[in-house]
């Protein structure tokens, strides 16, 4: 009775990793609007809980409505928040540092690489890439895309200035840093933030040319209509894993030459898909 | 007399090494005019000679002049070049590849970094991002910014179109591509070229709203009051050795707990600064 079981086994232990795409908690996704378009948000309270509730906290306050990119560096970093200083600004308490999180000795991810310049091991979990270096503790890797808190010097001062990046991972951010989202839709929009510094010997960007943010909500309150309802790859699925697999081979023949059998973490585009968009 | 020889010895074979900054060769410097703004791009004759010949002969031709970025994929690449299969396309000759360098067992570059996961050492030479396995040959490689030509699944089969890294450094496409330039001005403007695929379930971008190329030309042929005069840091200087000898030990106090002591060479910026903007 072999194949029954195998059968059971499958249905019971890894039903979950039957589906290639994954639904987002709507009480756990924000719509950024840009007056360049709209943005999807994904947070991640399972690896920052305390992050992701002050800030859900924040945008269902309307905190950051109004607010300005003021801090935007192409190829690294665009980086919003309050006036610095404000009244606004001093209202929020500061956080403990979440860079890490524990895995309880569970095999924590879908493995991609072992041994790259930053950690023994990178993969993905529920969509995030992350690396770890033991099988006690990971961390979210700084991909592009990601959304992580700013801080000053000291470790437990981020409170609710938060930057995207937008350029080559800073992976030398890992773990002094709480990642607690990434972009799922319209990083584009993300890519076409006025930048704020510039280059020497050329004209300073006027505070005024800051990209504003429109409004940023919950995709819960957010009414039917204006929902933008997102669907992104299930990183614990078979057909993921198989991805990974083909993508390190390169078996195209437009590889006519191989590449090393190698997978930099964030260079594995993760898809998402549209399931309904109204404007 | 241990000093004076010292002195002379510095003076005589590292005199170009001493600034800290480098003029760019107007006739080796492109100056692309996007509706978003303008893009100054260093061409590298010599790593890809004949790559450089043809796309300089092709930009004075004002060949590209209303041609459109037709493949624009968010966090890869911004591809350009003439309508596929149209007489223009085809009047152009097709290259051979040079995906490397030979180094002439000559110290080859400013190391970055040692065994990273595409190569045993990184690094830079005259601005470009290099690596190599051994001393006889070397490879640009494809950080954030580079220009390189596009081709079918032949090694010999590039022609005119070409492509911008605007994501995370693909380097799996490392010497199976030629890498001829890099952006080193208005890398902003580049990021904000209109992506032209999509993700699954939204509508397809119209063709006619693909972001035009509304000139290029060789910078020594643009009137002198139309120039923009762009000097890039020497990564030959000592000034730049420091450097990165500071930002991989991170003794900032923003750094409460230091990063692992290691480069990543695409994440490392090469300073750019303006001598003269004239719109």
């Amino acid at each position: 009775m072999l194949i029954p079981f195998i059968f059971i086994s499958a249905c019971g232990a890894d039903n979950a990793n039957e589906s290639e795409w994954r639904t987002l908690d709507l009480n756990n996704t924000v719509l950024l609007t840009l007056p360049q378009g709209k943005v999807v948000i994904e947070l991640a309270p399972q690896f920052s809980p305390k992050h992701v509730e002050q800030f859900s906290s924040l945008v269902q306050k309307s905190f950051y409505d109004g607010t300005k990119f003021y801090r935007v560096i192409d190829g690294f970093v665009a980086q919003g928040g309050p006036k610095d200083g404000s009244e606004q600004d001093k209202s929020v308490p500061l956080l403990a540092m979440e860079g890490q999180f524990s895995t309880d000795g569970k095999a924590p991810f879908t493995l991609v690489q072992r041994d790259d310049l930053f950690a023994k091991k990178t993969g993905f979990k529920e969509g995030f890439a992350v690396a770890t270096n033991n099988s006690k503790s990971g961390w979210l890797t700084h991909c592009p895309g990601v959304l992580a808190m700013a801080r000053s010097n000291e470790a437990d001062s981020a409170s609710s200035h938060f930057y995207f990046v937008i350029g080559q991972a800073p992976r030398y951010l890992d773990k002094i840093m709480t990642i607690f989202g990434r972009v799922v839709y319209g990083m584009n929009h993300i890519q076409a933030i006025q930048r704020t510094t510039v280059i020497d010997g050329e004209y300073a960007v006027d505070s005024r040319e800051h990209t504003p943010i429109i409004s940023m909500k919950l995709m819960a309150d957010v009414p039917k209509k204006d929902r933008i309802i997102i669907e992104v790859e299930n990183t614990e699925s078979a057909s993921f894993a198989e991805r990974l697999v083909k993508r390190r081979a390169r078996a195209s023949e437009f590889f006519y030459k191989k590449p090393p059998p190698v997978l930099d973490v964030c260079q594995v585009p993760i898809r998402s898909r549209l399931v309904k968009l109204q404007d």
